[in-house]
């Protein structure tokens, strides 16, 4: 590769929706790659709790502030036809602690083995640790605050849907 | 805190129904606070085996002999707004193993991130390390044994719902 | 035990479908021990991606070339009881990494209490880490190529059901 | 055990020298025990980077904030001796992931069986899991700054010592 | 392999000294073969707590009832040349938790790699799983009662010779 | 930063001496970055098994068919420090499993706490996931072959220094 290739990374998830430990690991990315591609996967099969659009939304609220980010969705597909599409040769994800190290391991090791594609992890940003779209989801549905671990933006939008 | 403010705890979890490895971990805090609450969290929207007035009685069956306990049930609340009702600044688990707290910490986090509340880990008793409700009912299904393992009232409520 | 007597041991799972990664495993086991019963559990109530008779079909395809193993169906049946019928003081099972042993821990205790039989762990092949039935299936249903992790016969079997 | 009897616990640790890690658990002991007693565990026959009397004066400094703390050092002693001299009946300790955990489970368990002292865990702050006194005194003997990691008396006695 | 041929295994240590745990590992091993050879690794360049001679004492009185075990002691040796020169194809290793599993793991892989031979782990027995030479070795040192833990004669070896 | 920029990562490590897998993160983190700096850190207190010559011309032989990479030693110094002064933003690790990911992790915080320096981990090649210096070492000190786990010169300067 030469340095006037464009150096471009994916960071997959379902963002669902967009919190603040995402929103760290993209500008982190964002910082060693010429561009990065927020790759919203999803199963048409399965219903979420924000439709792509409004993940899509809630993600451009949030990294508005990001310039070299692009975001799109793709529906049942493999990250690395995602990374083959954009033209990326590696993923970056974050890791919160051993047991996401543990899941992410044999997906890094598959994704190597189909298509050469890389998986670099970042350390997740240590307050943010304990922050996932799953958990947040729950303490917002039973009444808890979430400020300070998902954009304003996407506060509001929980509140609406899930209380 | 003065010394005259009864040190209160709870020992939170969905209790369908009380294994042995609860009851260690109960009677373990019991020995440590003023008093436990042992509250039984549930989801009404989620059916489980037994109903919350049937885990209700199995606990008190099982914390008969242990005075300064109280059983209580909550639906569709978080753990941290349970602690405020009843006037306790931490709450006590128990750890089985790796897998266990790498599950918990997240929790810990959030929970101390909502409302300062502690939360203790105990490890557990090794000869109990293997007992979770869902691993006993599996096996009561498939006709097996789990005497030792189960109060002996639980032992006869599950063989008349699960055999 | 005297040496006349034949050592034989369980490899159980639910194989839906065997991989390579099961047939490291039974091969070594098969290498151990006298005889292999290759024990494909499963719940009744359950709907698999293979029929048991489609699961053992592939098996014996893939199996073919070990001669000591013998491949039979159990439902809704505690691998210690199985065990018990097939005449096995233990069972045989590939670990993959912390997280496979988290898991298979407690149950490995569990069936030691209830019934003696020992559970014997084997490092999975490192090349074979990252496959499991599950992520296979899904690597296949969205289009990639799992050639190499699973034996001929299942990769067309995967093919023609998820594709 | 009566509410007239004070709570007591045990932060136990070589507290060579003492971190931010160490103050935020002692911190948050001191608010769920009446007194908590720090005991600087040492083996006489191996040199510390600081003398148990210095490593006393920076726990001083660095505690003087929290007004029900005991701090003394024992050389050559069970931590369920101190336990027994001091009338606690349990040891608070911070886990900062799971190879913490891992080291501590087997001497939580030894401690339980030589004593039935209970060694309760807390989850370390996030913002300082990466903090332990060894790692600080390789960073500070290489020049780097760890401001804000350490208390600020301890920020001062290491560069005078190490660098 | 026929069934005429004996099967055998090595558990392989350094029995400074032997525990329960190591005993409740070879009496599990000792009803899976026919053998079981007790293999004392050491480095002659290292001085251990009891000599060679005394390791072998302790083990032959742990294991007086075990009618299928041989113990016999090589330094400075790889331990799958010992189950080369003992003629067995597999070792027998007991796990305590992720630490130890992390820790055999490599060493398994290795083994496997440098000459076929295989390692079977087995979960400790719960009740023994903070029971590790060196953990007694401390206990003791500083006083504390580990019965139950180890042998009676080491009980007794260990106090003359560390208190 | 703008693409005219070259993209460097530095790989730190002390590479006593270098083994496959350095080789394999090497390459890949050269297949990422516009260049790789390879960072012999050692502690001049510390003997190792080779010189720092030694070491730098071992890992010239084995990466001489990668272009885009440098070689260099520092004495005593933290690798946030090598990254400055090389004008890197980032290094590249590789991780072999959960043990390396727990010590990792406090490591990445800590260079990032110092100076905002990412640590970008790689999932090793699952074929070397038991190569580390150490163990190589101690191998080939007791006989064994590592042919396959380390460069062809390595090999032999190996046995020449052990054997």
């Amino acid at each position: 590769m030469t340095t006037s290739d464009p150096r471009r990374c994916v960071c997959p998830g379902s963002y669902d929706p967009v919190t603040n430990g995402h929103v760290d690991v993209i500008e982190r990315a964002a910082g060693l790659f010429d561009e990065v591609v927020v790759a919203i996967l999803h199963n048409p099969d399965k219903q979420g709790t924000f439709s792509i659009s409004e993940r899509t939304e809630l993600l451009k609220g949030a990294l508005a502030h990001v310039p070299n980010v692009r975001i799109d969705a793709w529906a049942a597909t493999l990250v690395v036809e995602v990374c083959r599409q954009v033209g990326a040769d590696s993923m970056v994800k974050g890791l919160r602690g051993g047991t996401d190290f543990s899941y992410e391991l044999p997906m890094a090791h598959m994704n190597k083995h189909l298509s050469g594609v890389e998986t670099l992890f970042l350390a997740s940003d240590p307050s943010l640790q304990h922050v996932s779209s799953s958990l947040i989801k729950e303490v917002v549905a039973y009444g808890g605050d979430v400020s300070g671990l998902v954009p304003e933006s996407v506060l509001a939008a929980l509140r609406e849907r899930l209380v």
